[in-house]
C-alpha cells in the first residue's frame, strides 16, 4: 500500500437545504471533498417525516450508487467524509451520526477535533450515558440530549458554549432545519452558499462550484447558523476569542481551487513560493514541483527566481491504496509507484524542488535519490512552509511527536537525511508575509501551532492523569525548542 | 424471492467462556442456530484487554469468514442471530449491542421482546438519553448504566427486575465475565453446557451437540448466571412467577434435534401428530408431510392411525432467498420453487397431509391445489397444533392480526378457501397431553398465547397511547372469539 | 469446508424453444437441476439477431439476477450447470461453450463424458485446431466445425456417429432452432416437455413441473430432435446400440420427484429399500435413514421389514459451502456440520441406517459414531445399491480406484472400518429386481459399470498410451474382483 | 458517468523474462501503462511445467490481488491491458489469449489493429475454424496453429508476415520462451530493457523505471526477439517497409515520463508548444494548460511566447468512472466533476489555454465556458497538433468519421462551436519539426493519418463488400477536404 508522507485531514463536511435533490447535491459535495477524508463517508437525509442513512467505508464514488442516493429522500440533508485513524475503523464510527433522543432525531457532522472530549465523556457515562462509537463528537449529542433548554439552539449552543472545548465545524440535521456552528477560534472552515433552489453549508467553497452554488461568505468563528423554510438566521452565542484559524489549510489540505477564510488558496500558495524564493533563491538550472501539491508553490518560486519551472516528476494518475510489492526489492520502490523522474528534464542539471512540507521525511529521501539517479547535478530542496515539529490537536491526524523530523533533528541533519545538496524552509515570518499580503485578510488570526508550538486553545486541565501526558508530551517539545 | 408462511423466531444468541477458541465456536453455534435468525448475525469477544466485534448482514456463512474469526482474540465471546422486522435492517441493529459506560464496555445479545420497551425508552429520553439503534433491547443497556449499584450483577438486575417487563433470555460479556439471564417467565429457552475447555450458553442443545458440549442443564426461569474464572454462580434475583415457556418453540422454532425446557423437541412433535390422529383419524391411503416442518408430526400421525407413511411432497434443498419469476405466470409458482408434488406416490390415493401450523394460509392453499393436480382422490389437512389467532408480543414476528387466517376465518371456511377436503387442527388440550406426557416436565407451564389470547405477561399499562392500541387490538380478538 | 462423500453428477441442461420468457425458464429449470451441478452455470439465449450469454461460478440462485436475466433477450434458450473437477474452474470451461464459424455460431452444453476426447483432440490440433478450453465436449464443436455437410443436422451427426465415443446428451442453439441429441447407448437421461408456449427439452422431469411444462417423453438412446417454429422434427442416425442407461441416476443422482428412463425415482428408490429388508432384514427397534439420500429406501426397508421408520438424524439446512473449523479437534466434526444425532430417538435401541451408497466410507464411519455417542445399543447398516469399485467413465465424478473403499476391502473389512455392528449392501439382482419392478420398463437397459466393471462403450483403443492406462487400472479391478 | 473526449489507445503489453517475481512485475508494469487500458487487464505466467492464468474487468489495481498472484508461479509472464470498445466487455475478450495447440499452449496479447482480419477470419472459418472471442488478434493464433514449420519462430512470423496485415506490437508466451514481434511499420511501441535478473519487455519505458529495469533499445520495426535460457536472439524476417510510426503516441498517448521511438516524449510535448507559439501567438496575460495532457505544450507554448505560465484549471485527483449526476442540470455539469476554473488567477485576464487535441469538441467548449464564468476577458485556445479528421484503422479508438468535429467543421466553425475568442491548431509542418527536432529521430517516419488521412498500410483489398466500405468513408474523407 501507498503512504504518502503528508499529514492528514480529518474530515469534510457538506449540508443542504431546500433543494430536491439534497441527497445528490451532498454526495458530489463530499465528492469534491474526497481529499478530506477517504476513509469513510456517510450521508443523511431528512423528508420531513423520516431520517435516512447511507454510510460505508472507501470512496465517495464507491460507497454510493443510484440506488442508495434514491433511497435517501427528502431536501435537507448533510454529509461527512471521515479520515480515520486506526483501530476506529468501525461503521459505527462513520459520520454523521445519528440519533434518537427526547426531542425526536438529531444527525450531526464535524470537522474538527475536540481537547476535552475524554473528561466530558467520563462525566457524561458517571451520569449514566452509554456511548457506542469511539468518536469523540458523539459527546456533544450527549450534551445537547441532556440539555433542558426548550429551544433547538439552545440546546446546541448550551452544550458547547459551556462546555466543550476544541476545534469544530458542525452540521446538525434536525426535524427543524439545518444548522451550522464553527467554533469562537475559526479553526475550521465552514461556508455558507446559494443554490437556485435553497442553501448549502460546506467545508471549502470548491463545493459550490461544482454543483452550482453561489459562495455567499464564510460563516463566522463563534457562529451559529440555521437554515430552515424561513432562511438563514445568525446567531452569535460565544464569548469573544481570539481567532485561530487553521494556517496549514492553505498550505496543504485546501483545494487550491477552494477559497477559505476569506482567500483564495491558490494565490497563497503561489505568493509562499515567492517568499521562498526571496529568502532562499539558489542559482540553477530548473525549478521543478513534487506534484500536486507543491506546483503552484514552484511556480510562484519560479517566477520570483527569474529561474525556468519544468515538470521534472511525473505523477501517476492511477495510483490506488492497495499495492502489490515484488518480492525482490526495488529502489525507491514506494515512490515510484506514485511518481517517477524525467531523465531528459533532469540530466545534468541543478535543480531546485519545491514541495509544501516535510513531516517524518520518508518520502522526500526517495524523491531526492529518484532525482539523483535520473542525472541531476545539484538538488536543492525548498519547503514553502516552516519545519513541523509539534502535534496538532485540532483535527489534524500529525504522527506522534518523535515521526515528526523537524522535532528531533536541525535542518542541516534532515538535508543531509534527504542527501540533497541544499534544504531551505520558508520563514515563519514569510509565511505570515504570503498569508497577509491580501488586505482583505489583515484582521484575520491563524493558528500555527504545528510550525510554533503556540496552542491558541488550551489543550490541558487540572486532571492530573491528563496533566501526565501533558508533561510528556510538552518536555520533549521544550527540548526540542531549545535546540 | 420465495417467503414461506410461517412464524419467525426472532433470535438466537451463543455465549462461550474460557476457551481459546471461543469466536469460532460461537461462529458455529450461532450457524447451529440459524435457523433462529437469518437476517443478520454478530460476534463480540474479550481478550482480557480489548473487545472486538465482526457484525453483518446475512447467513452466518456468508458473513464471517477466515480472517474475521481470526481477528476476534480472546477466550470469551458472545454472538447473535437476528430475524430482522422490514425497516430496522441497518448495522446499526445487528447485535449484540456494545457500549461503553462508566464501568467500561459491555455488549449484549437479546433473544425475545420487551413489552415496555417504548414507555422505558420515553422515560429514558426525558432524563437525556441518547440511542442509536431502533432495537427495544437498548434501553436494558441504559437502565444498567445508570444503575448506581456496586457489582455488575446488582447493575445487570437492578433494571430488569424493577423495570423491564417482557420475555428475555440474554447474554452479556463484559470485563467480569459472561453472563446469561431468562427472564422470571423464562418464555425463551436458555441452556448452560460444558466444554472440555470452558463453559457455553445458547438457546438451544444443538449448539452443544455441533460444538461437541455436555448439556448441564437449562438456566431456570428468573435465573442469572455469572461465569468467569470462578465458575458458575447462580443468582435468583427475581420474585416468583408463573412460568410461561412459549409451546411454540415445541411445535415449530427449535430444531428437532435439541432439547429445550429439558424436553426433546422431536419426541413432542410426533406426540402433537400421535394426539392428532387419535382426535382426527380419517380413512386414507397415505400420510405425507409438509417437509420439513410436518415430517415428525406426520410420522407420529401415521403410527397412531395405522396409515402408511410415504414422501409425497420433495423439498428443493438450494432454495436461496432471493428468486426471479418468470413473466408468465406458472400455476402455484412460489411453493414450486420449494416443494414438488410426487405424482406416483399421490395419483389416485386418499391423501393425509400433515403441517405444523397455518398461518396466513397462502402456502398451504398452493400446496393443496399442487397435490391435488398430482391426483391426489382426497386431501385431508391436519393440523399438528391448534389455530393461531393471537399475535405473540414476546419475540415472535407475527404478521399483524388480519393477516392471521384463523383470526378472521372458521376452520370450515379455511378448509374452503384451502380447498382440501377436510382440515381439522390439534385442540389445545390435545397440545397439553403431547407436551405434558413426559413426565420430567409435568410441573412446567407454557405460555399459549398465539392460541389462546391468554397473555401471561401484562401487555399493557394505564398510558391513554397504549391503551387505545390495546382496544383496537382487543376488540378484534374478542370478535374472533365470538364465532 | 464440508465435503460429502458422495458421487458427483458432472451435469445437468436445459433448453427452451418458442417462449418469449425463455431465459427465465431455463433459470428455474438450471434451479431445478441444481443438485446435478453446483459449481458454475451459464445460459445462452439467440433472439433471432444476436445470441446473449451469462456465466458465472457458484449457484444458480447466486450467478443470476434480475439484470443479468433481462439482458437474456430471445425466446430460444439453453442452459448448464456444472460439477467442476479440481483445477478446471476457469470460466473459459463453464458451459454453454459459444463459438462462431463458418455457418454462424453456435452454443452447445453437454451432460456426460466422452471417452476418446483426448485422442480426437489430438488429431484436431495436428490438423491445426487451437482449444481454449480444457472441456472435453469442445472437440464435438471442431468436429462440427470442420463437416461439409450442407445442413446442420448432418453437421451434427456426422462427427457424433462416427468419431466421438462415449456419454452425451446434447443440447446446441444455433440460428436454425434448438436441437437435442442423446447417445445411441442412452446413458444420460434426456426429456421433452411442452409449455403452454413452446417446448422445453430438460435431464429431468422435476424441470417440468416447476414451470409449469407437461412431460411427453424421453428423447430416444440415439435420437436426435430439432426444435424451430415448424415444431418437433425427430431424426434416428446412429446404428443401433445396446441401451445401457446409467441405473445410479436412479439409485442417487436424479430428484426423487423426477421421473427418467420412463419411472419414477421415488418408487424405485423405496423398492430398493424393499428388496434390501428383502435380502438383509434384521431384528431392529426402528429404521432411521441418513437424510436426504436414504430417506425413501429406508421407508421401503421399515414396510417391508415391519419395524418402525423414524427420525433418528436431523439434517442443517443452512449447509454452505465454506465452513471455518476451530482450531480444537472436536469428534466427527465434519458430519457434525450436515447431521446431528437424536439422542430421545436412538438412547438404548437396535437401529437400521439406511443410506443409498457408500463411496470412501469416510462420511458413514462419522454417522455410524455419531449414532453410537447418541446411545443406540446395536447400528446396522443397510445400502440400498451395491459396492461401489470400479470408476465411472461417463460422466460422473468417481474418486480415483483406491479410493473407493469397496475396491479395496471386503464388506466385513468396510463393516469393521465402519465400526457398524453388522453392514449389508443390496445384491446386484435386487437391484435389478427393483429397478425392473415396472412393467413400463422391462424392455429397458442399464449401466451397471460402477457395480460390475462391465462398461458397455468400449473405454480404449489402440494406442499405447492408453492400453497402459487401462493396464493399470483393469489390473487393480481384476484383483479386487479375486477377492 | 465522466467520459472524457480523447482518443483512446486500445492496449498495453508487458512481458518477462526470467525473473522469479515475474508476475508481480507484470501486475507492476501493467499499472505502469493503465492509461494504455483501463477497461480489462490479464496476466499469464509459465513456470516450466504449467500455465496460470488471471484475468479481469477494471483497474489492475482492483483486479489482482495478493492472493491470485500468489498463484500466478513462474519466472516468465506476459500481461495486457484492454481498453475495450461497447459490445465485447465479455473476459473471453481478455487478454492475453491463451490456447492449446499441437504444439503445447501459447499465450499472446497484442497492442495494436488488423486491417485484414475480417477477411482471414472468413478465411479460417472456411477451413473449419472455430473462434471464441470477438478479439481481431484471435486470427493470428490459429494461422500459427496452422502452421506446418518446425520451428515456434516460422511458425509465429509465417503467418504473419505472408497473411496478416495492420498493426502489431505483439508478446507470445509459450514452452520455449518469451517473444516479442513488432510489425515492420512500427506504428506501436516496444522496448526491451534489462532486469537484474532477466529481461522485460514493454510498450513503454515508464514500465522500466517503476520495476527498477534498465532500457536497452526499441524491438526495431519489422523485428522479432525471442528470450529464452539462452539470452535474446533477434530475428527480421519481414521485408523491408516504410516506417511509419504512431505520432499522436507522442502528442497524447505515451505517458510524458516515457521514452518511446527513442526520444522523451515529456520533451517533444514541450516543443510542440514551443512551435505552436512560434506559429500562433497572441497577447495574452497568462497561459494555462488543460491538465495534465496539456501541461507540457503549454509550458513550452509560455516560454517561447514569453508569457506567465499559471494555474487556472485544478484537477480532481478522485474522479471515478461512474458518477451519479444531479436531477436538477448544472451548468457545464460533466467536466466539473474533473476540473474547476480558479477564479482569483483567471478573473479579467487575457488567457491563452492550451491542450493536446480535440476530438469531438464537447469538453473544449465546457471549458472554455467554465473559464469564461470564471472573469477571463478573452480566451485563446491554441492546440498543440492539428486538427483530426480521419479515424486511425490501427489501433486507436476513434469515434465514427462524423463525430470528429475538424472532419465537418473548418477551424472557424470550431471556434465559434467553443465560444473562443481564437483557435489555432498546430500546423503539420510544426509538428514534425517538434518531432524531428532532436538529431537522434531524423531517420524516423511517422504515420499521420488521423491528421492527414494518409493511411500508410493499406486498408482495403479487391472484395466488394470492403471496397462499398472504403468508398463510404472515402467520400466524406474527400468531401472535408475539398473545404
Amino acid at each position: 500500500m501507498y503512504q504518502s508522507d503528508k499529514l492528514h485531514e480529518e474530515c469534510g463536511i457538506v449540508g443542504v437545504y431546500g433543494n430536491p435533490d439534497a441527497a445528490n447535491l451532498v454526495y458530489l459535495g463530499l465528492y469534491a471533498l474526497q481529499h478530506r477524508g477517504q476513509e469513510a463517508s456517510g450521508i443523511v437525509t431528512y423528508d420531513g417525516k423520516s431520517f435516512y442513512q447511507e454510510k460505508g467505508t472507501g470512496l465517495v464514488a464507491d460507497i454510493f450508487n443510484v440506488k442508495k442516493l434514491g433511497g435517501l429522500k427528502g431536501s435537507a440533508s448533510i454529509g461527512h467524509n471521515r479520515y480515520s485513524t486506526a483501530g476506529g475503523a468501525g461503521l459505527e464510527n462513520v459520520q454523521p451520526l445519528m440519533v434518537n433522543y427526547s426531542q425526536g432525531t438529531i444527525a450531526m457532522g464535524h470537522n474538527g477535533n475536540l481537547v476535552n472530549a475524554d473528561t466530558l465523556r467520563e462525566e457524561l457515562e458517571a451520569e449514566g450515558a452509554i456511548f457506542q462509537s469511539s468518536v469523540d463528537s458523539e459527546v456533544i449529542l450527549h450534551l445537547l440530549a441532556r440539555s433542558s433548554a426548550s429551544s433547538l439552539i439552545e440546546r446546541i449552543v448550551g452544550g458547547l458554549v459551556t462546555r466543550v472545548r476544541g476545534a469544530y465545524s458542525l452540521l446538525f440535521l434536525t426535524q427543524e432545519g439545518l444548522i451550522g456552528v464553527r467554533d469562537p477560534y475559526g479553526v475550521r472552515p465552514l461556508l455558507l452558499g446559494k443554490l437556485k433552489d435553497g442553501y448549502v453549508l460546506a467545508s471549502e467553497s470548491c463545493v459550490f462550484d461544482l454543483i452550482g452554488a453561489t459562495r455567499v461568505r464564510d460563516i463566522a468563528p463563534g457562529e451559529v447558523v440555521k437554515i430552515n423554510e424561513d432562511g438563514v438566521t445568525s446567531y452569535k452565542p460565544f464569548p469573544p476569542a481570539q481567532i485561530a484559524q487553521c494556517v496549514f489549510e492553505f498550505i496543504y489540505f485546501a483545494r487550491p481551487d477552494s477559497v477559505i477564510f476569506s482567500q483564495s488558496v491558490c494565490e497563497i500558495r503561489k505568493r509562499l513560493g515567492q517568499e521562498l524564493a526571496r529568502e532562499a533563491r539558489v542559482d540553477a538550472d530548473i525549478v521543478i514541483a513534487v506534484p500536486d501539491s507543491g506546483v503552484l508553490a514552484a511556480l510562484g518560486f519560479a517566477t520570483a527566481a527569474k529561474i525556468p519551472y519544468d515538470v521534472g516528476l511525473i505523477r501517476n494518475h492511477y495510483v490506488g491504496r492497495t499495492f502489490i510489492e515484488p518480492k525482490e526489492a526495488i529502489r525507491n520502490f514506494g515512490v515510484k509507484v506514485k511518481l517517477n523522474a524525467v531523465q531528459s528534464v533532469l540530466e545534468g542539471k541543478r535543480v531546485v524542488v519545491v514541495d509544501d512540507s516535510i513531516v517524518r521525511g520518508t518520502t522526500s529521501q526517495k524523491i531526492v535519490k529518484m532525482i539523483r539517479a535520473a542525472g541531476a547535478k545539484e538538488i536543492h530542496v525548498r519547503i514553502s512552509s516552516p519545519p513541523i515539529f509539534s502535534p496538532c490537536f485540532y483535527g489534524i491526524d500529525t504522527p506522534t511527536h518523535k515521526e515528526l523530523i523537524a522535532s528531533s533533528h536541525t535542518v542541516e541533519q534532515i538535508r543531509k537525511h534527504l542527501t540533497a545538496d541544499s534544504l531551505r524552509y520558508l520563514s515563519t515570518d514569510g509565511m505570515f508575509r504570503a498569508v497577509y499580503g491580501n488586505t482583505e485578510a489583515t484582521n484575520k488570526h491563524y493558528c500555527t501551532a504545528c510550525f510554533t508550538g503556540k496552542y491558541p486553545i488550551p489543550l490541558f486541565e487540572e486532571k492530573s492523569r491528563q496533566l501526565s501526558l501533558f508533561e510528556t508530551l510538552t518536555s520533549s517539545i521544550i527540548m526540542d525548542r531549545a535546540n
